[in-house]
């Protein structure tokens, strides 16, 4: 019964960072997790082939590649560069047979204080990559992050300024992550999660822990260690009509301290707890 | 001639944290400013009656009062005593001829998880507070504050959020801090920095700097160590008719280390390089 009710829980490799992509797939079959999100960087370690015949054999769904993006450089062989490397992601999507690929909008170019330019850029550079995706049957998807991010990371700030983008597009070929922690203290975020509706490519989730610990980037906490009502924010989701999969996905030193399949049995327990009751 | 060009200038007193009233007041005067942001609390160290009478023979103007606000609290005895002690800082701010009350809003109580509640009674709390202010002469201030406060500091992370607020009253009795720490990533800023008008009750300035210092209350930085183009955001402020003082708020170990006028010093200069001009 508690398989039943772990059927569209996936875990984000990250939330385990030091596991190999066998290990984290070993890790989601023993708890009976169905699904996983994988990061480029352990799926070239092991190599695609390799790690798509991993994938396959385990029986997983791939609920999404992490990550394509980085689209704000300025210099034309930067810009170059950035478009080259995410048709390499689209093509890893494509073989993966991933739901989506996650794109993280890039920040500030070093010394560069155009924050309307560089969101301009990633316009524009989706704009040229949605054809390449398309052709390959990746769904692209725009992930709006935390401000806390947007100087060096993710220049698209809110749920509502990524559907702007997104709206550009076919919802087939281009949609957005809804992620709790990037998105938790959005004014208006519920109507927008509704607007979102078949856009909804990924639902992500973490928890906003305070203190915030001292590496931003390592802050996000376990759900339930932390502030954000996961009960009214998944019932947005699910009442947008979204039925993928949740993905956990935790950056956080302690938790990759942890053995791995402590790791996931805390978050599947958590999972049934607090989200999957609302989806 | 440099004179001039500081007129607008003011040091709000937690720039220089471990100042007392007078040798902040000092440190004004050396440096050519004619305004100051006082907060309560060294003021209160010295008494509210020598406070003013400090003032008032330095000549200098009181761009604002920090701060009244943490209006979030949910149990009874909890609200009665921040309507009480926001009474008093109205009292306060009479008495010192502050330009304006700075609020801030408040954070999720402890245990927690309900934003919108947490975000009605914000407004709950400031239409209670507005017959007493507008009797007094007080002008309330809502800051939205940057997301990364959102769960323990502010629940209001918009200016628009905090202009829907604001809007409720009329704009002699309650207007919008408008800081660049926390607006200068807000998608559409520039349109509600317009709508806005004047509802400005004051112009605050400091620095996003990456990496974000650990101590997310002290992560400020002096105008332009950071990503903020404070040309664009001046030129906005102006645009919708500010007229009021450009007070540097910058929480800072590492600046509140540094003699008291070496700080003034280097502010003065980076607004004369980067704000002044645009204003």
């Amino acid at each position: 019964m508690t398989g039943d009710r772990l059927s569209r829980l996936s875990l984000n490799q990250r939330t385990v960072a030091n596991a190999t992509l066998a290990e984290a797939i070993e890790a989601c079959r023993s708890a009976g997790l169905t699904s996983i999100g994988v990061w480029r960087e352990p799926v070239a370690e092991v190599g695609l082939d390799r790690a798509a015949e991993l994938i396959k054999e385990s029986g997983l769904r791939v609920s999404s590649l992490c990550r394509g993006g980085f689209f704000t450089a300025s210099a034309p062989e930067a810009v170059e560069q950035a478009h080259l490397d995410n048709r390499a992601a689209i093509d890893e999507a494509a073989r993966l047979g991933a739901a989506t690929l996650c794109l993280v909008p890039g920040g500030l170019p070093a010394g560069d204080r155009d924050l309307a330019g560089a969101r301009a850029r990633v316009v524009e550079a989706i704009e040229r990559l949605v054809p390449y995706a398309s052709e390959r049957g990746v769904r692209l998807g725009i992930e709006p992050m935390n401000p806390i991010y947007a100087a060096d990371r993710g220049v698209i700030s809110t749920l509502g300024q990524a559907l702007d983008i997104a709206d550009r597009f076919p919802a087939e070929h281009v949609g957005v992550i809804v992620d709790t922690f990037h998105l938790w203290w959005e004014p208006g975020v519920e109507e927008q999660i509704a607007r979102a509706a078949d856009r909804i490519v990924s639902y992500q989730i973490s928890d906003w822990i305070t203190p915030l610990p001292p590496d931003t980037l390592l802050a996000r906490g376990m759900m339930g260690d932390g502030h954000i009502d996961f009960a009214s924010f998944t019932r947005a989701v699910a009442a947008a009509g979204y039925q993928g999969d949740v993905e956990v996905e935790i950056f956080n030193a302690d938790l990759w301290a942890q053995p791995y399949q402590q790791v996931v049995d805390t978050l599947s327990e958590r999972y049934l707890q607090l989200v999957q009751p609302h989806l």
